[in-house]
């Protein structure tokens, strides 16, 4: 595994309370995997980190499930954490922080800046965390999802954590990407539609010259949004010749 | 399944481009009611919506199975669409916005709200989207991941897309919650404090005059920055008088 982050510590650890299912922890390497966390905790997990079935459903991620870390307990797991969240659908009759995921991200982010070690910690499948085990957070996370169909599978809960995770500093992208090829400069579209006006023209389609103006603007309005590079001009003029 | 929206096209329409297996017909189905998505349109999937498997997978989402289309081409399946973004791994060669999830959702929501029909279009699960696919679509959509570990399941990146639409205008939350508790008025936690005072004055842990007043500040900031309840505080005065 290519190493993203400079120690497995510069992102949240991925603490797995009861997981039931060998599937749910392989898919869950693999949602790590893909968002830059690498150091995944296992609280007495029915199956191992290294199951067949959980390198089978990590598809290619097994690196994590091989460094995976396995405890007796929650407060081993978090021995060495010193701010620790719990995801829960359900609100528990405790006094608590309760933060949608953004929140928890940048909290998170912050204590990791400071050297801290932090802990994200998910429950198993159909039951989820215990007063006991949420006891031992410092705060609740909870996704907010359909109400009329919020249960997401373990691994689902990491990928969106995850995702806000890795895309938590990156910049929105919002970009014509060409493909090697340029925009065409002003001056080579105004050329191009100086050509259709006299093909245009000569073709008789400015019949009523009071009306000229206003189809021309039109026209030249489609081309002119339409973010167009030199070789599509050189496309569009090589049909304007041949019609 | 309860509505959440008054319409099925109050939310993109998710397009899959010949799936490949059922199972992941059927986690897009619960991906998408998780998220609050309901039309589904498949073009010549391997196997039919409502297939054993693809229910199975839904995991109670099979409404969406049940209510999904079948195409046999893209443009059928588009020809009610005004605007369409491709989500992608890979960039064709070919000169197309490309943009991060976030944009891609905000421009949604722009469309929709304008009343327009908007599909998000995902690919074949091992080999993505064609360059005859891509032509369709006003843009594509690149989900920023760990670059050492970018595939992402069919239904994650539905997941993905369908999280950032479905929170797109939740405010952030970040409150103590307190599972019906009150938090302690200033007074009330006062009153504890002097209590606290008293019985460690008489306990003889105030030894040096000097060091009275910081250890004393430090002590009682403990306990005004921790958000304490009223009820807390009744458990705190109990044990100081048993002790």
């Amino acid at each position: 595994m290519k190493k993203v982050y400079s120690s497995r510590y510069d992102a949240p650890i991925i603490v797995l309370v009861r997981p039931q299912l060998a599937e749910n922890i392989g898919m869950v390497a693999r949602a790590m995997m893909n968002c830059g966390l690498s150091c995944l905790r296992l609280v007495t997990p029915r199956e191992g980190p290294v199951s067949e079935k959980a390198v089978s459903a990590s598809s290619g991620a097994s690196v994590v499930l091989e460094e995976a870390q396995v405890f007796s307990t929650l407060p081993e797991a978090l021995a060495d954490v010193r701010f620790a969240l719990s995801t829960t659908a359900r609100l528990r009759d405790m006094t608590k922080p309760v933060m949608s995921p953004n929140p928890a991200v940048q909290k998170t982010a912050r204590r990791i800046l400071k050297g801290e070690k932090v802990a994200w910690i998910f429950g198993p499948e159909r039951t989820g965390l215990e007063n006991k085990d949420l006891m031992l957070s410092d705060g609740c996370v909870q996704i907010p999802l359909n109400p009329a169909h919020s249960s997401l599978n373990l691994s689902q809960a990491v990928l969106i954590m995850g995702y806000l995770w890795w895309s938590r500093s990156l910049k929105d992208q919002d970009l014509l990407v060409t493909g090697g090829a340029k925009a065409a400069t002003k001056k080579e579209l105004s050329l191009f539609l100086s050509a259709l006006d006299a093909r245009l023209e000569q073709a008789g389609y400015f019949a009523f010259p009071d009306k000229k103006e206003r189809m021309q603007r039109n026209l030249h309005n489609i081309f002119e949004r339409n973010n167009i590079t030199s070789s599509e001009l050189k496309t569009l003029y090589n049909i304007l010749n041949i019609l």
